[in-house]
């Protein structure tokens, strides 16, 4: 058996709102929102709902899909063509979770080769668990729309089906399913 | 006052999930599902659920953010640095409504200029109304989730206050507004 958390759409719509509220309360300005496809395509669209900046997207896979598996991320989609949207520029990077921080981190990296002249962060969850990499010194603003706790999380838009997956995130959103079951029902 | 539909989440996924087993029917076969942002990014991060393909973007925008209103959408996002999942490859547009059909043709156009080997068209919803363009010969297959009439459509994502909108979507989804109060409460 394996814990999961599931959240409705609904609720993590306000989630993302909750985090916005952090960003225009802070000092934090910026020119573009640049989402990690896939898993920050869905929260950067929903943030840019609370904020006028252009929404542009870079795509990860966790492997290549022709090599053998890797810790490095495949850079399936990166900034070519948007350059000047990044360089010189004040970017929001999106991601649906910051959880043992590896994408993130290697976005962050790579995109410092493009020399904007500042990196925000926003993550919808924040699993609070020991991270594989610190965000270097130059990211200043990190944004969280909520922290979770360290166990598996079921998004909305994994869901095969999604009036089931609806229905066990209106009962709470903390389930004990069994693992094979889990993995037929969502995608990832 | 104004009429508005208004769809939730869940209603918006299985939307798609029907379009997507219209496509598994089909003798369309794909390499690569590409988006056109904002409006497509979540349709097709949806969709990219049921189906195993890798998920790239573009971004259009109606205007140039610098210049006069024009009928030309504007590339905020192209397709520079991933021309080889367009060139010679069989690729899936996805957007989230086909209205006029400016945009979806706008697209079209300059991705033939890529030499795709085929281009497929996705669209979550379609307005039964005239359109400004006709589907060049080269698209033969043309997926839509749901006809709609043509009216407006709020967008779960475009919405400042997400708990109001399930619940006017719980309702039906039908809603005769004051245009000036649904204008302040959709990002559109």
């Amino acid at each position: 058996m394996s814990t999961r958390l599931r959240f409705s759409y609904a609720d993590l719509h306000q989630t993302i709102a909750h985090g916005v509220r952090q960003i225009i309360a802070s000092d934090f300005q910026f020119d573009v929102i640049l989402a990690i496809g896939g898993g920050g395509f869905i929260p950067a669209r929903i943030l840019r709902t609370y904020v006028e900046k252009p929404l542009i997207a870079i795509s990860l896979a966790r492997y290549h899909p022709d090599e053998p598996p890797s810790d490095i991320p495949f850079k399936l989609q990166w900034v070519e063509g948007v350059n000047n949207m990044i360089t010189g520029k004040r970017v929001l990077l999106v991601d649906e979770v910051d959880d043992e921080r590896t994408t993130l981190a290697f976005a962050i990296g790579e995109l410092l080769a493009e020399n904007p002249a500042e990196i925000g962060v926003f993550v919808m969850h924040n699993k609070l668990k020991p991270k594989k990499a610190v965000f270097p010194q130059t990211v200043k603003h990190v944004f969280v729309g909520k922290d979770i706790e360290d166990v598996w999380v079921d998004y909305p838009w994994d869901a095969r089906d999604i009036v089931q997956h609806e229905r066990d995130a209106a009962k709470g959103g903390v389930l004990e399913v069994d693992e094979a079951e889990a993995k037929a029902a969502y995608r990832n």
